[in-house]
């Protein structure tokens, strides 16, 4: 029988795959989240923070962003977009923004706090948007690092709000 | 004990008591679902689409967001905000765009595909909108008929998202 | 000389090219805006509109977003995309909302107000909307039509923002 | 005679005026777009900075913005707003996010490039965010830091374009 729509496990993992493909593990956009959530959140581990990515992936907006933008970074390493789009997005062309706003897009399914993570580790090139913005390697990540950094911020409003939500059932830990 | 936050269950309780306050019951937003959707999802009932609606309103920055708007309607109202805001949300100006900003960030929260539901019942005026944009009442309603708006879309997004994994763990209601 | 970059000029030029060889004149887009905004314009002309779509489209971003929406619209029409993107955007499937994205992206330019405008014109498929939306033809039309109901209704808030710096300069033409 | 609306010269004063009363001049933001963009832009002065920041703050979009925050922010200074919404902005609470979704507003109007910006100067505290952030003074100025790290941002966005557009116009000062 044929589906009249493409069946989500199929869009969830290929989402997950792209990511691997592309030489990114759970652990690297998770060890983001970590750096911008531990100072607010005591005892936090990794795990929940490796948790709290895979959240984020489950979400059918944010896979369909994940396999436009990681589609447009292999479509332009291969050399087979038009020009000049080609060249914008190779040179990953300061004044070309798609790759921010479908970044911004997977930021708005956490509410507007985590605006402000996502440019400060965009900023920062920290963990592994160092190494995804490391232009000598032939490799185009202009969507995947903001992807990524987008993935992490999401990850870290999701941890905020249900450390709130912990905080409150358990009255007696608050000083 | 105090808390060092505001608990989360009087901002919720807040944000439904404001929407009553102005007039506005569950029924009236589930309304607007129900035009919506009832189209793509066959057998849909009002009761679903207040469900749906009651799911959107637990949502921390849908509440954030009505609390806000709602106020800014309330104060104007009685005449207490400065020249010149004062008279741009009491002639809700053609050219004052707020309101919509907060409508925008609801519906961002699912995701992109409820933006055009949103822009086509806050053009015709459908069910409710019609009444919060009677000028002739002196209420106030600038920020709330775009919220309600916002609300009733969102709330259709997330039954279409809903439908669709019904769907897929039946696939024999497929044809 | 090479340039660090890819010239203003060749960008420009390339959107233009790319909407007329995808079958859409500015008149097209004009007739959209002339819908929106000739009721609350007095003696709006077609030339008025043609003008504003042109400043609209003058601008770096929507350059940007319509190189990059009609690219994946060519692209998927050749069946070159990996599945299960090219599926996605072949059935332009409902929950796939990166298209309201991108046309988002470009109303933002223009303020709030184009909002329901857009949304509007969407779903009513009014004027070329109804022809891109067209899917016996073979031709994927996934991101343009909403990129072009998108610019449509940003050259319709900046002729409204126009036409109340005009009034305010004549101020005897007010009732 | 009496316009129908509000004299789009009154909003932009009143806009001005307002910034002034909450303590902040041009200079204060111009510095935070000097910060920003002076890495990238060889010999700019702060006089080109300030000249941005004015072109920003004669946006309608921006002036309604800022009105909106900033009375938000006297209001919750005065006790004149319900609770919870009082306490909400008053605490500065981590989990409101309606001060980043007008920031973001206005970031929008001048595309996607400025979002990053934004965020790294709110978490920095950069310059005069650094005395907003001072919750010891009894000043509520919840909506005013964002509100100014965007305006910061978006005229740095503008200067990147308008660089941009020098460089071409002048080929031979580029190696």
């Amino acid at each position: 029988m044929e589906y009249p729509f493409v069946p989500s496990e199929d869009v969830e993992q290929a989402a997950v795959q792209a990511l691997q493909m592309r030489g990114i593990q759970l652990e690297d956009i998770a060890q983001l989240t970590y750096f911008l959530q531990s100072p607010y959140i005591p005892d936090l581990t990794m795990e929940e923070c490796v948790g709290s990515v895979k959240s984020v992936l489950r979400k059918r907006e944010v896979q369909n962003t994940l396999l436009t933008g990681i589609e447009l970074d292999i479509l332009t390493e291969k050399g087979q977009l038009s020009a000049p789009l080609q060249q914008l997005i190779q040179k990953d062309e300061s004044l070309y923004g798609v790759d921010e706003v479908l970044a911004l897009s997977i930021l708005n399914i956490y509410g507007s706090i985590g605006f402000t993570n996502y440019g400060y580790i965009d900023k920062l090139k920290q963990g592994v948007l160092e190494r995804l913005n490391d232009k000598t390697t032939g490799k185009v990540n202009a969507f995947l690092d903001d992807l990524v950094g987008a993935i992490a911020a999401a990850a870290s409003s999701r941890l905020a709000h249900r450390y709130r939500a912990e905080l409150e059932q358990k009255p007696d830990t608050l000083s």
